[in-house]
């Protein structure tokens, strides 16, 4: 059947891997009929773990890969001497045509520079950005870059932002999406070099929706669809919006266990607690998408559940049918001709 | 009676002033009876607001300042231009040695630009940093930069290390507090071209308790008593902590109220909850310092209460009494001779 979406999947990436990974593999496919997965990975423990599930069996396939890539390798090295890797084999298979997009919980380095190496840029794109959704009060907004590509150039931000735009539009169904430059004032001159150098391009695109400075502090409350910065800056924003969330969770349910009072009106919160914090939990929304490369490659967190890598694989689906690469291409060429 | 600190205290800077910040004063004197305030701004107007309370009168003293810097106005201009705004009037008493600190709500940009030009910078300190507490789940860090150097140097950095150490210890009471460096990996490889400059500087300093990268996640658990970073970096998480953590209150109290079991649950768990958000409130650990000056700075939240401005102004008191200035500057000068 050719309308497969075919999804490699690193079998052995992540802190629950196989386990986890496998598990997610199985609930893909038996929520949708449109997906293969290829696990790639040592062939014999991925048949065991298999073995425990029922499940479509002309959907997953296993692809053996005999080494891993761990997560302190540095990633260079890693990527050019374990050819037979969970990673690098899988990313072989979206080169070569025979998987439409790679899915990985395993090092972020190694899937950045293999994404890079190996499945390779569109034609134009200067730097792929990774590009995580951020749960908002307002839903949710794409945080692009947060990648490896720090120390960026603003012709790098000034394609974040188109690349971003596109996502925002034809993945989460924003219409228009607006896009903001995470700065630390509202005012177009404040900032550092290379906000103050990339703010006047952003504002001269024609194709994307840009409405100024976005101060970190606005973030939470969905300031902007599309919030575009430096790889560093991104790193910090996801990480810290990560730890202090987790943090203030653990304190608050902390909090209520200090009285039997609020003990008691913790058990009758607790429902509705629950279901605020699940707005509020990244991985709700899947894994973070590699933009701009041929083909699709997510990072989903190394902590990832089932539940994350099963939603990191039926998101490929709607970026082949909505052909994001395509429209990337379009408007990456377009404005190189109008140069 | 010479053992005053006295404080000249911006009485026009912030959302809630002059109101507010005169009520701070207030509270200040009145639960201190070696503090001075000197308030600075419209004489007629603030007579009539302190009018309103009974306090120690000898302690608060009207200094006329007759110009108001707005918050939107460019802080170097500004500086220059309005030399009898409330600003500007209180930091050269901190010039002349009338006062010992500068407490201001007002406008950032005006309080760092004044900070260097008018009240001066202690001989080789290159750059004064900004450098707020944050709360964590182990109590305070030291968050240094997040003020108006952006694009720092190296140099800076290791300068801001040393000046939050000091801090730290004879402040915060930390002994021999730890020292990391915002990174995005834990490494000593990984970093932007700054932090891979930085790192073995930080890491060959004898005088502070160096531990290496912190990533952002990390931040709020206290992975460093001192934060070192950037001031772009450093506005991002200050900001984006504010953010996050409000936000997710702002729905954590919204998620309550949908259900008469949670409204229930939420009257009870109320008092334990207050109890743990005043725990990673801010303001109670009074505004940011803007180190490494003849004198002390302290800028506070735009949107600081009496609570905040009482607290800032009773922070000048240890500052001096832990002759922190002199320390910073026997630091700052073994440095210098060791080059």
């Amino acid at each position: 059947m050719s309308d497969f979406t075919k999804v490699a999947l690193d079998a052995m990436g992540g802190d629950n891997a196989p386990g986890e990974i496998i598990k997610g593999a199985v609930e893909a496919v038996k929520k949708r009929n449109d997906i293969k997965v290829l696990l790639t990975g040592q062939e014999e423990l991925l048949k065991k773990v298999l073995s425990e599930y029922t499940y479509p069996e002309d959907q997953i396939e296993i692809v053996n890969a005999s080494e891993v890539i761990e997560t302190a390798e540095p990633p260079v090295m890693a990527i050019r001497k374990k050819k037979d890797s969970s990673i690098v084999v899988a990313m072989n298979l979206v080169k070569k045509g025979e998987a439409d997009a790679f899915v990985s919980a395993g090092s972020s380095g190694a899937v950045l520079v293999g994404g890079q190496v190996l499945v390779g840029r569109i034609p134009g794109v200067e730097r792929p950005p990774l590009a995580p959704l951020l749960p908002t009060m307002r839903g949710v907004s794409l945080l692009i870059d947060c990648g490896a590509n720090v120390d960026a150039r603003p012709s790098h931000l000034v394609q974040f932002a188109k690349m971003g735009s596109i996502y925002m539009e034809h993945i989460i169904g924003k219409k228009n999406p607006t896009v903001g430059i995470v700065n630390i004032g509202a005012e177009e001159e404040k900032g550092n070099a290379l906000v103050k150098e990339t703010f006047p391009l952003l504002k001269a695109c024609k194709d994307i929706n840009f409405i100024g400075s976005v101060e970190a502090r606005e973030i939470p409350y969905g300031a902007a669809d599309v919030i575009v910065c430096e790889a560093f800056v991104g790193n910090v924003i996801l990480k810290l919006y990560e730890g202090v969330g987790g943090a203030l969770t653990k304190k608050i349910k902390a909090g209520m266990m200090t009285s039997l009072r609020s003990k008691i009106g913790a058990l009758l919160v607790k429902p509705a607690l629950k279901a605020t914090l699940k707005d509020f939990d990244s991985s709700e929304h899947g894994g973070a998408p590699l933009l701009g490369l041929n083909g699709l490659v997510v990072k989903t967190h190394g902590s990832s559940t089932s539940k994350e890598v099963c939603n990191s694989i039926v998101q490929c689906v709607t970026f082949k049918e909505q052909r994001i690469n395509e429209k990337i291409r379009e408007v990456i060429q377009f404005a190189q001709e109008e140069d």
